[in-house]
């Protein structure tokens, strides 16, 4: 039987910093207190299908509060437009409009909001994904923090997309597309002034390109799409893993993680599979696809790194299991509480 | 040549809470900082028209900041429903899916979470619209104010809506779907314990069918849709107006101002046509349709009170003026400041 300490029941009766970490305490709140009667049960997904017209829409939202609002790699404006275009990605959709809605601190230098709203145009533009709405709230001084983003995508599906994180079968190939722990550092390095500044950026980049690549290599063979965001490749992984009932087994030789990024997660104590990311995307292939997509993911600016990390086992289901660079295996467990708050 | 009072430079390079208005300023915000270069000019509408597939999707994006949360005739999880349900319909669509996204403030009772969440599952379901996908942000106590809460839709355009702020034509008839200023004093009350509370409550409500049942009234006739929330009816008929290049002139003795109201009004020093509403609407009609949408309008629970207000004019474009009770003409000006700050 496993021991918990006993939590004080008035704790658990608020909101706490961890429920918005990505791990396991969100999942509890989503499934005890959210969900239940609002949204349809089914698998955790980064976005969902609607049917529209005579086909499908693919819809994404997202509230970006990242602190710092600027950043080694971007702001808070480039990261919520490729947050949300990726998250409509890791569905197998290409984005077709963004909608934009601030909620602005009073107080808020108005060069700052032109700033961001700036990098919003520019990457929105470099995506290829028109704004096409959004909305404006002020606050009280003390009642936000500066800027808060929300994005919401309207997606299409990819011609020959099956993608959902349901698909994942025992055999397929596991591959990462690039680097981990990058954001999470950038931000953690920024906010404490811990000088890893000019070494680690953040990985922000839009995914759909990449995406669209991979889908045009294996069609309904590339099975299931995560980007490790919140709560990093461990919650990514272990989620797949949950919504398609498999085992996932990773080497952690085969990781790739920068120097300077397990430096600063040596130092600061993190584990590198915790660490946010905002630019690479972890994908579950049937195994004749697999060459041919890590061709297609390399082909491009965006993954020249991809690379196979491990397989899908039908044994250890729901679990995530990695091989240690000394032979044994440990369990990879989804972050439990908050490592490092408004990450995104 | 008007005259203006000197406005300290410093105070300008700073968002100020009369940004947030939906008045003058903020059309000054979005029209220098946060439109240009981000979405394509055209006229103001409440949600954005997009190619989709072989058809149309229609989007549009709010987010909600109301203090206080609870209020009589609704919250912030109701309205925030509601608030985007029918800016959906101002553009003639009906609602398809909705996304939802929450910033919490670390520290909020799980409970009112819990009561707000519930009150968006019965908003979404007696619009007819379903909560397809969401997300949720935590940020430390003081970095928010309880929580706020983003909804973006996605609709559908009614067969044969041909509606579009830009299509008011002289000669127009303007009609008006029920009482105004009840939203706003009911906040006011409840935010300041004024004792309003048990005769004043917000007018929150669904407006899609409404909408469709004018729209099969009087197709491409029905010209243009507004629901004056933020800056009140004053508000609404001058971006109409606008928005046509035409005249609106409204009769005062046509409007209906519930007497709580205008009592409430007349303590506060508040013009009832600059008090928020959430649950009516204005729209301008061709005068051969005029009659069927009256008699469509009250046709339904939303709008029994639906009545004529006053006309288009193609003299004095852009503006908006009333016909006094002592048979005077007035202009009636958008609110330019902040009257009530985070009112939705």
């Amino acid at each position: 039987m496993e021991l918990s300490c006993p939590v004080p029941r008035a704790e658990t009766e608020r909101v706490l910093l961890g429920h918005g970490s990505g791990g396991q305490l969100m999942a509890e709140l989503l499934g005890k207190v959210i969900t239940p009667g609002l949204v349809a049960p089914g698998p955790a997904e980064d976005a969902a299908l609607v049917p529209f017209g005579d086909g499908q829409a693919v819809l994404s939202t997202d509230t970006f509060v990242v602190t710092p609002r600027f950043f080694p790699g971007g702001d808070i404006g480039s990261l919520a437009v490729h947050g949300t275009v990726n998250d409509l990605a890791m569905r197998g959709a290409t984005p077709v409009a963004l909608c934009l809605a601030y909620v602005l601190e009073e107080g808020l230098p108005i060069d700052e909001l032109a700033r961001i709203t700036a990098s919003v145009a520019v990457a929105a533009h470099s995506a290829g994904v028109p704004v096409v709405t959004g909305d404006t709230k002020v606050v009280g001084r003390g009642a936000a923090d500066g800027i808060y983003v929300t994005t919401t995508g309207l997606g299409a599906p990819l011609p020959g997309a099956e993608v959902s994180a349901a698909r994942g079968r025992p055999g397929d190939v596991v591959l990462l597309s690039g680097p981990i722990g990058c954001h999470g550092t950038a931000i953690l390095s920024a906010r404490e002034d811990l000088g890893f500044d000019s070494e680690i950026r953040s990985d922000s980049q839009p995914l759909n390109r990449l995406v669209a690549r991979m889908v045009a290599a294996a069609g309904p063979e590339l099975h299931a799409l995560r980007d490790p965001t919140r709560g990093g490749l461990a919650s990514a992984l272990n989620e797949l893993a949950a919504a398609s009932g498999v085992g996932i087994e990773i080497e952690e030789a085969a990781l790739p993680v920068p120097p300077p990024v397990a430096a600063a997660c040596e130092l600061l104590g993190l584990d590198p599979l915790h660490v946010a990311n905002e630019g690479c995307l972890v994908a579950l292939v049937a195994p004749p696809a697999a060459g041919a997509v890590l061709a297609a993911m390399r082909d491009g600016p965006e993954a020249p790194d991809a690379r196979v990390i491990g397989a899908v086992t039908a044994a250890r289901a729901g679990r995530v299991t990695a091989r240690t660079l000394v032979g044994s295996t440990r369990v990879v467990d989804m972050l439990v509480g908050e490592q490092l708050p408004r990450i995104c």
